[in-house]
C-alpha cells in the first residue's frame, strides 16, 4: 500500500477501505506516513466526503489507537452525553444529576473549552476542590458509587483524534461533517458507553450554522454508532442566542444548581429534559421518551436531581457547601449591568457576540492551555422574545476588573436587538434525529 | 499573513493575491512554512483550480526563488521549445538545428527523462564526449557561437518549482492543469528566451489523454506567457502511438540524423516543421508560419540543418563521427524482431504499452538519478493506417540480453491492434493554440 494512490483514490472522490483507512491512520500515528501526506488526503476528504463506510472505518481506527475503556462492570447500559459546544451551555449538569438519580448511570468524559464555546472540564473546576482527572478505576467506581461522572477525557483515549486535529487545525481541514462526526464517536466509542445522547448545536453561537449541516453531522454520527453497535440519538437545539441566562463557570454552575432546585430557564429545562428522556429510553428504564419526559420532570421536582448533584461533587472531592450557599461559588469583584435605551420586543440575542465577549473578559482561552477566570462572565436578564422598556435591565457583568468591563461592554451591547412587532419564539428542541 | 487562512480561501475557491502565493512560495523556499500546509494547499489547488492571475502569480514566484539567466547580449531574439513529453520525442534535435540554420538562436534547457516519456539530455548523452552541464556563460557563449544549445537545466532555476514538485509527487497533486503550467513556464521564464514553442502531447503516450485537457494546458502556459511577456505559441500534437520509428535513446538520435538526412518519418517531420515555422514567425523571421514551413523544408533539404546539427554536436564536446557513420552510435548486443501473425490494417500501435516496454527493457528510469542503457530500445516497422501481412515485421527489440527481450516481447505484441477495415489517419499536429 501506498500513501500517494490513496490520496490519489480520495481526490478523485473514490470510497477507501476499512483497511486503507485504518492503514493510513495506524502510519500516520507511528510516524511512518508524513504530515504533509495526511494533510493532502484530508484536505480531498474535506472537498471530496467520505461516504458512511469511510467515516464509520476512520472511527474504528482512532479509537484503536489508544485504549477502550470497559465499562461492563457497571451494568448492562452506562449512558453518556455529548454537545458539539455552545454558548451558555451547562446543560451536562442537569442530564447528568436527573438521569442517573432515575437510576440510569452516567459517565462522561469530558474536554476544556477553546474558542468561544465552554467545556464541562472548566466549568465543574470553578467547584472548591473537584477533581477531573480520574483514573479508569476511579472513573468506573464513581459510577458504580454515585451513577455519575464526568471526568476530563485521558490522552489515551483516541490519541489518533488528537494527532490528526491538531494537523486539521493548521490546515485548513477542521470544516468537514465525516471528519468532525468520527473524531467526536471515536472518542465516545473509547469511553465505553453503551448509548450517546448527541446536542447538535445550530446557529450563530454554534459550529454548526445551519440545519442541514446540523443534521448531516447528526446522521453521520448516528450512522458510526449504528456501524459500531453503539446506541446513538441526537438532538438539534438552536444556539442563535445562548443557552439559559448564564455564561461564565462559576455562573453556570450557579444556573444548573438553581435549575435543580426548579428555578431553571425554560430552554435550558427543554434541551435537559429532551436529552435525559432519550437516555432512560435508550437504556429501557421507561417504556417512551413521552414517559422520559414525565420521569426527568418528577426527578427534578422530587429533588432526587439536586441530591445526585450533591452526591456527585462530593465524590469527586468537591465541597458541596456551595449548593446550599451559592455565595459560595468564585465571584467577580466587579459588577456592571447594561440596560436597554429603547423599547421593544428582544428579537435577536447573538450567541457568537455574547461567546466573543466572554472570551474576552477572561472565560474561555483562545490557546489550548491557557488560563481562564472562573468568577467573570454575564447573566442576561432578558431573552429573545421578551418585552423590553427603556432602562430595563439587559445583562449583568460580572469582570475581574473595571477596565476588563469596559472592553466588553459596548461589542456586548451590539449583541441585542429590538424589533417593535412582537417577536415570535421557537423551540430550543429543534428536531430529534434518530 | 497566516499559511492557515490562505489554504482555507483555496478550499473556499477563492481567488489569492499574487502576493499571498508569493508569500506561501517565498516561505515553503525558506522553511518557514511547512510541508503539510503547502501540500493541504496544493490538494486545495487541485481541487478548487486557479485563476489566470493566480497562476500567472505562482509562476512569478517560483521563477523569482532563484536566477533568472539574460540572454540579452545574444540578439534581439532567442527562442526556446519544450515538450510535455511523449514516446519517441526527438522532435528538439530537428527543430533546434533548423531553426538555427535558418538563422534564429535557440537556447535550450531541458530534463532528464521520468518515467516513459524519454528526455533529451539522455537522448545526448548517447553521443560519444557530449557535455550537456554548462555553466551560464557557456551557455550563452554556445548560443554566440553555434546558435543552438542544449543543456541540463541548473538546479539554480526556479527552485521552487523542484521542491514543489517533489511535494507533488508524493501527496497526488501533481495532476492539475494550473501547477503543471506554471511549473514548465516558470522554467522557461528563467532560462530567458523571447519566445517558446510548445509541444502539448494529447493521447494514450502522453500526460494529456484528451484535447480538452491538452488545450486547457496550452491555454493557461499561454496566458502565463502573456502576463510575464514571454511569447508563446502552442501545437497540440498526438501520441496515442509513438511519433516517428524509433524509441530509445540512441536509436532517437539516429533517426534524428536520418531526419535531417531527408529520410525521416512523416510525423516527425511535420511537428518539427510546424514548431519551428511557429518560432522563425515569432522572431520576425519570416512573414508567415507558411513561409516559416516553407524555410525549414529548405533548410532540411539543403543540409544547412544537418550542418549546423554537426557544429552544435562538435561545440558542446561530441564526437561528430556517427553523423556519418551510425553505427558508431552504442548498439545493443541483441536484437529480436516481431512479426505479425495475422493480416489487416494497424489500427493502433498503443504508444503507452511500448513507452512501459521501453522502461521495462531499460532505455528509462522509474526513479530519479537511475542509470539508463543508451543503446536498448525500439524501431517500428509499421505505423497505424500501414497494410500489415501475415509475416510482416512490426517492431525490432534492442536488447541487452535475450532475457530481456524475452520479458518485453509479448506486451510489446500487445500494442499493435490491426482492423480488417483500412485506417482513417489524422495529422501529427492537431491544433495550433495562440
Amino acid at each position: 500500500m501506498r500513501a500517494v494512490d490513496l490520496i490519489a483514490a480520495k481526490r478523485e472522490g473514490r470510497e477507501l477501505t476499512a483497511e486503507e483507512i485504518s492503514w493510513l491512520v495506524s502510519g500516520f500515528t507511528s510516524g511512518d506516513i508524513p504530515d504533509y501526506q495526511v494533510s493532502a488526503w484530508l484536505m480531498a476528504v474535506v472537498l471530496r466526503g467520505m461516504t458512511a463506510t469511510e467515516t464509520a472505518g476512520l472511527t474504528r481506527a482512532m479509537v484503536a489507537s489508544g485504549c477502550h475503556l470497559d465499562l461492563s462492570s457497571v451494568g448492562p447500559f452506562v449512558g453518556d452525553k455529548h454537545s458539539t459546544g455552545g454558548v451558555g451551555d451547562k446543560t451536562t449538569l442537569v442530564v447528568g444529576p436527573l438521569v442517573a438519580a432515575a437510576g440510569v448511570p452516567v459517565g462522561k468524559m469530558s474536554g476544556r473549552g477553546l474558542g468561544f464555546t465552554g467545556g464541562t472540564i472548566d466549568k465543574l473546576e470553578s467547584i472548591n476542590g473537584f477533581r477531573t482527572q480520574l483514573s479508569p478505576e476511579d472513573f468506573i467506581q464513581a459510577i458504580k458509587r454515585v451513577g455519575l461522572v464526568v471526568a476530563s477525557q485521558t490522552p489515551d483515549l483516541a490519541p489518533a483524534d488528537g494527532r490528526l486535529y491538531a494537523l486539521r487545525d493548521v490546515t485548513a481541514t477542521v470544516e468537514s461533517i465525516p471528519l468532525i462526526a468520527s473524531s467526536i464517536m471515536s472518542k465516545k466509542v473509547a469511553a465505553g458507553a453503551n448509548g450517546v445522547v448527541l446536542d447538535v448545536k445550530v446557529g450563530h453561537g454554534a459550529f454548526m450554522k445551519t440545519m442541514d449541516d446540523a443534521r448531516r453531522l447528526a446522521e453521520a454520527m448516528r450512522d458510526i454508532g449504528q456501524s459500531v453497535g453503539l446506541q446513538v440519538r441526537a438532538i438539534l437545539s438552536g444556539m442563535d442566542e445562548p443557552l439559559g441566562w448564564a455564561v461564565g463557570n462559576a455562573l453556570e454552575v450557579e444556573e444548573a444548581v438553581l435549575t435543580l432546585k426548579g428555578d431553571g430557564p425554560p430552554d435550558l429545562v427543554e434541551v435537559a429534559f429532551t436529552l435525559g428522556a432519550n437516555l432512560l429510553d435508550m437504556a429501557g428504564n421507561v417504556p417512551s421518551v413521552e414517559e422520559g419526559m414525565v420521569v426527568m420532570r418528577e426527578t427534578l421536582e422530587s429533588g432526587k436531581g439536586l441530591e445526585k448533584f450533591r452526591q456527585f461533587v462530593e465524590n469527586q472531592g468537591g465541597d458541596p457547601a456551595f449548593i446550599d450557599d451559592l455565595s459560595l461559588l468564585p465571584h467577580a469583584p466587579v459588577q456592571r449591568t447594561l440596560t436597554s435605551g429603547k423599547a421593544g420586543y428582544l428579537a435577536a440575542v447573538d450567541a457568537e457576540v455574547i461567546g466573543r465577549a466572554s472570551v474576552e473578559i477572561g472565560a474561555g482561552r483562545v490557546v489550548k492551555g491557557a488560563a481562564i477566570d472562573h468568577a467573570v462572565g454575564f447573566v442576561l436578564r432578558k431573552k429573545v422574545g421578551d418585552r423590553v422598556e427603556v432602562g430595563d435591565l439587559l445583562v449583568t457583568l460580572h469582570a475581574s476588573t473595571q477596565e476588563g468591563a469596559d472592553n466588553v461592554a459596548s461589542s456586548l451591547e451590539g449583541a441585542f436587538q429590538l424589533s417593535e412587532a412582537p417577536v415570535e419564539l421557537s423551540a430550543a428542541v429543534l428536531e430529534v434525529v434518530v
